[in-house]
């Protein structure tokens, strides 16, 4: 398997695994791990160093805000160990809060970068649309009690297809060297009060599918109509868009790889 | 509307609601109030006392126990209340934790018990059948994780349709004055590695269900034969059923009345 140009180099006598990770994002502070707060990142690299050593390093495809969930986030974890990759699994879940799981280890290139190696990474952005919220769902769905017209939402983010400049769905404009993202499908479901926004794309901005959400769910209030997202979008202006929908309504589904390759 | 005989008389000047009550019974100690812990019943007295006057009653289809969930538990609320089914609704669901919520409240006879006058529940039950809990089905699925074979289960669950003295798979069997349900209907549905079984029944014994699942986990672990069911069903002796499969993964689905009747 190749390892992609641009990714590190592997440090001598290091390895590297990728995870599959599977976690319940409420209460933990998101992916990055940062001093004195619950962070995925923050909690993987202290159940992997006794494993892998004090210059264990953990990279996820996606840097998942706050509050936002994981189906099957990617993971390189990179260090000292010679354990099989399922007793690594087994160690790792161990040690793990339950609110966060490795539900794959397999063996990877040296220098697999799991970030920089991504093709593609898919989202669901569940929304719970009934006139209560459902106590079962509020962990994992965005209550909007206002009926939605999915046909109008489906119009209007069909818009987002291809390869645009998302400036107008970044939360912080400025920040991004390239605000160029192809969107590969957005799809809009409906199963009884609950409706799903999937979002796949070769990369994403910050905060951008929870932007594209928020100025969708003004669509399908009746408040836009539907061309109202294109208009958006060609704009490039955050300050034109919707408001930001709520992280925990956010699931990172999967991340997509070279077909055969990590 | 018949009241159907047997419900107790209604209290002179008093008025009965009926409500839909979703809840997500994490952390709740089940439907019936009891002194110093948080169950369903409890918080909707204290609710509902300010609107409906000391002598309120709350009366629910299922007793559900410590943990178990309910997307529609159907209660009847009386007492002395003039205010309109929705304004009663939006009081309640202010008042009450954001874990227990009244989807719905319409206007019942004078007299309406949703215990008495249920014609059948459906409860469903939901398995985790991956080999790793995934953390989002955590609040809601019991994790198995053998792999479990879905038609054995369903062959060997087929023994309990019609009606049948269900003491094998009673908690109490000696406390229960009649212990014959009649099963409607029984399914056993596999989406990937969330494993449901669906239980209709025109009443049920104290832990039934989970009774039930327990031992036709046995079944779809291969450590019983699928026929091993139906002759613990015949022996109606609970130390011959199956483990109690865990509170957390239990849902009342719905409570079916008469139609158009409450």
């Amino acid at each position: 398997m190749a390892v992609p140009s641009g990714t590190p180099r592997p440090v001598a006598g290091s390895r590297t695994l990728r995870l599959l990770l599977s976690y319940d994002g409420t209460g933990l502070h998101g992916w990055q791990v940062q001093p004195d707060v619950a962070t995925v990142q923050g909690y993987l690299l202290e159940a992997a160093r006794p494993l892998f050593g004090p210059a264990v390093r953990a990279v996820g495809a996606s840097r998942t805000d706050a509050g936002v969930h994981a189906l099957r986030q990617t993971v390189s974890l990179s260090g000292d160990s010679r354990l099989p990759p399922s007793a690594v699994q087994a160690a790792l879940n161990a040690r793990l809060p339950h609110s966060v799981r490795v539900m794959a280890a397999t063996e990877a290139p040296p220098g697999f970068d799991a970030r920089r190696a991504a093709l593609g990474k898919r989202y669901a952005y569940l929304i719970d649309n009934g006139p209560v919220a459902v106590p079962l769902a509020r962990r994992w769905a965005w209550h909007v009690a206002v009926p939605l017209d999915a046909g109008a939402m489906r119009t209007a983010l069909a818009a987002l297809r291809g390869r645009h400049d998302f400036s107008a769905f970044c939360a912080a404009p400025g920040r991004e060297a390239d605000p160029a993202c192809r969107v590969h499908a957005v799809r809009v479901v409906r199963r009884k009060a609950l409706l799903v926004v999937l979002v796949s794309a070769d990369r994403f901005l910050h905060h951008m599918v929870r932007n594209v959400v928020g100025s969708a769910v003004e669509v399908g209030r009746g408040v836009r109509e539907p061309a109202w997202l294109a208009a958006v979008l060609a704009g490039r202006d955050r300050r034109r868009a919707g408001p930001t929908a709520p992280a925990h309504g956010l699931v990172l589904v999967r991340v997509r790889y070279p077909a055969g390759g990590c």
